[in-house]
């Protein structure tokens, strides 16, 4: 993407696509330029205060962080910007993600963090929040947003129809 | 406050009070407008409505909502909007807000809340993250919240030497 | 069913159906007439509202509803009226339902939800404790739930009698 | 009370009076007839059994049980009658109810109980939820439900009547 | 086993038995006679109060309760009988068995039920701890358990051999 | 107490009497001869192991194990012995003891610990499974058991009239 | 101290300091030189790269670091140096630490942090640990340890002493 | 390794191995001499107090003990030496090492464990612990940490490149 980017989504680590791709499908459908970066809190600490810095005097407006674990990253780039940070905890093999919930979540008092749900629907919702917070600002994307809320309500409508085509069938 | 507030804190209870009451403070001291209402997801769900359709009309832009237990209050509010909504856990007696957190947290895709940490430090918090929000089209807020990053240095800082001090008069 | 419903099933999204259909399929045994919809509380507030409503003019006696993470389906529809709302926690990939656990069964004084366990048990069970709340008022079922008692009975004693086999066979 | 009753309220010891007076106090106000005993599952099982069948013989529409830790209390009764029973966990000093709260609610398929939050709110819960089944044959009760609905509206808007005064009282 | 059993397992429902084959193997192993029932604590009430007391007058020494989920059989068993019950919590599919474990080992006092590890290892240790209780006043026992523990020493010593060997053929 | 003692009682730590002094208690209700020690699994270990194996060749019958945290005694104690090893998980200030019960619990296969509820009640029930277990071969303690299980029928009895009191004078 | 310190403990707030006073205590024991300083992984970002850095270069040997909720601080000193960084997980008031210690114990491959315990008993194990370290290089130190735990053991025998006149109090 | 090793890992069960090879893989890396064990806290106690023993008169100078549920492995063998004791929490089937954790982690004050995360994360990290611990008399190996560091920032940086492809795959 050419265009100077609005939002920026970092990951941990390369494992963390999979999920993060459902926000990278979700900003592109609202035509938000972004960019995406693997830096680790833990790997590559300077890299990810640089980048933080730079994202700010670039003009990103929001950051969305992605890790599991001991989930640090979301944290840690609050504590180098006052762009806002939205966090979503990965799934971890073992514990489900509390852990990433719990180390991205409880943050001390004056640098917050934006927390999402854990894994897939997270990924998707830190786009929409993101797009949210542009929209503040940006009365085409306010438009998009109500859009979508109507899509959502189709979507159910759908599923609804759906299951009442599936009850006549058994029934018959 | 008679100016149009920029952002609403709203409450399930009253006795929500106490702790939302950091995000009052917060949000006074960066001299934001806001409005504090106190309305249930539960008891009184058509105000709830209203309220979030009025709200955005009106030219709120950040819901701050604070719930506890089956917390539900943050996610219906984001039904009913797009304006970004930043969720609170109230701390629960006997679950330490663990079911508050997760009924916050947790959202299905499309639905976003920006959940914050539980309790009087996650309602800082949701007044920081407010004001980062309005700060993507407001550069004195920018300054501002970069005037506070350096007072929480200047605190640690603080913090630090007067643990100096404690060293130093407990080894003579 | 073209008979005037007595129960009412709710989904916050048709991939609960699977679960559900224990549901269906227990409201089938008694001959207790229902009906089946795809409604959600985050992505169509509206028509759940609406749908509240209209089932407690046309006379529903019973709401079951299902939905899974931040479940906040069977609140937000206690909210509405005053029928009975069972609520069935959803599985959850990542945390085993507790997320649905908490945020269906915390709500708070005043605005119940009856909380079955997670997942196809509770499915059943928000059926049968369905019909068990429409026989307060009719002998009919009520007889009816004393045979399905007995034959929970026959199950197990055939249960043991197979056991008993596998012992036998194992011992030769 | 002399009236026979509708609703007989179980506890595992006289310990849980002090949340279960909860129950009391919302039967009370609603006007229904009501029995309550100390009977435990794991202490006096036989008496337990007894109550379960002369309940239902004499009309007993509703079971209301509390119990904690291995709460069993509300699993046994259900195992004994066909009549609903709600189950209202009991707060645990060391584990917050939760140990109360998975061995109620957990229930195998075929053998509900209804489950209530842990603590006093699941006990005025209860309660409510009582006269919700026996109002799907009781016109008044009904009325009485929805009276009680908009008292609890009310108690919000004067709730938030009061923080209007606070905000106010603040900023003079 | 025509001998008069000494141990008595008691099941919840079949499915129960695949974890349980352990617990029958290790009874066999010490040449211990043991029956094996699926009886319910939730499904066939009555008969379980029958078989804890025929238990009890027909000399059975312990009794082994395997079940899941709001896991009430071992507790329940403790109501009717004095003889030692030892629990054994099942797996569950979405809680790992932590709702078994808590519903079997919190036990009220004055009823205590001697609660295993969840699953397969409980299974096991559950006719071990059988073993160790009928040893009490049986010398053959008490020798058989000794040579068991040289047993399990030999064990580990011969997997110590086993890497021992893996970590040669990896350096050469 | 001079005589030779059947049960065996060990702490890790001497601030865990208030706690095990429940078990001290019904022991003596019971009058079996007991000693209690304090050996820690981690700060004494050489004494632990020489105390388990003194204890089996001396004669004692049960050994009743209490410690917190990451609670190894029950556990190490049951490496040194085939005497049966009852644990009872200690309350801890911050995890109400969930560590202690974790730890006690899931022991590996092979090596028992018959694991209590935390707490008070679990101490009281280390000292009954004990006695449970003596009275495989003593007839005396079995009539006791049995005299001491109608003791609980009848406080149960004695609270449920306390309410029925309470009850009478709330009316009046 | 005017030493040039071996140990460096940072906090994250003044806040931990009655809990790391345990861990001050135990190097002084020791004679261990140490520093002791305040400094925030979220508030004071920088001060912390550098702190990292020139403990390194000026010769600490082990860093501990203490911060509780999501606590970065021990995971952030790891990222920026090669030196032993000790963990400690301060109690938190809603959730026992627990999200404190998943925050500080589950870091990624390659980047370790030595977790102690939940609060005090984690601060004096930390000194504990730091000192054991220094050992592999100091003769001295290794004895002292090795003197430490004789006290631990006389310790426990001494409770051990108070519980048997306990007992004989109580008997007479 | 003919070497005299300078660090010894131990697991209580050869089914460790497949988790632990990654330590070994570690220590390989950076040419430390280690062995490697089976022994167990709960099956061959014996055998493990001789180990420890031996270790630390051998010269060994940091001890990885392995081991899931109840896992006192390395709390054990901490109690028996004065040696560095570092803790690899192994993941059970049911409990996703949640129990492993608190009762590897959980330490009384005056015994440290240097717990790592649960898994194999926890396993590399705990050679790297040892390494780090070895480095601090061991100017080689602290050159070899900053190696280290650097290749971890370089994977780091191949992932992000990998992620720009990715990208431009996509938008093309």
């Amino acid at each position: 993407m050419t265009e100077t980017p609005k939002v920026a989504i970092v990951m941990g680590s390369d494992s963390d696509l999979q999920v993060m791709e459902e926000a990278v499908e979700a900003l592109e459908r609202f035509g938000v330029p972004f960019e995406m970066r693997v830096i680790s809190a833990h790997r590559s600490p300077e890299a990810l205060q640089k980048f933080a810095r730079e994202a700010e005097s670039k003009g990103v407006q929001v950051l969305i962080a992605a890790a599991g674990g001991a989930a640090h990253l979301a944290g840690v780039l609050a504590s180098h910007t006052t762009i806002p940070v939205v966090g979503v905890p990965m799934p971890t093999e073992r514990m489900g993600g509390m852990d990433s919930l719990l180390s991205t979540v409880q943050m001390p008092a004056g640098v917050p963090v934006a927390c999402m749900g854990v894994g897939k629907s997270g990924a998707t919702n830190a786009a929409i929040m993101a797009v949210e917070i542009l929209a503040t600002a940006d009365a085409g994307l306010r438009k998009a947003l109500r859009e979508h809320k109507k899509e959502l309500t189709g979507q159910v409508k759908g599923q609804d129809e759906s299951v009442q085509q599936w009850l006549k069938d058994r029934t018959q």
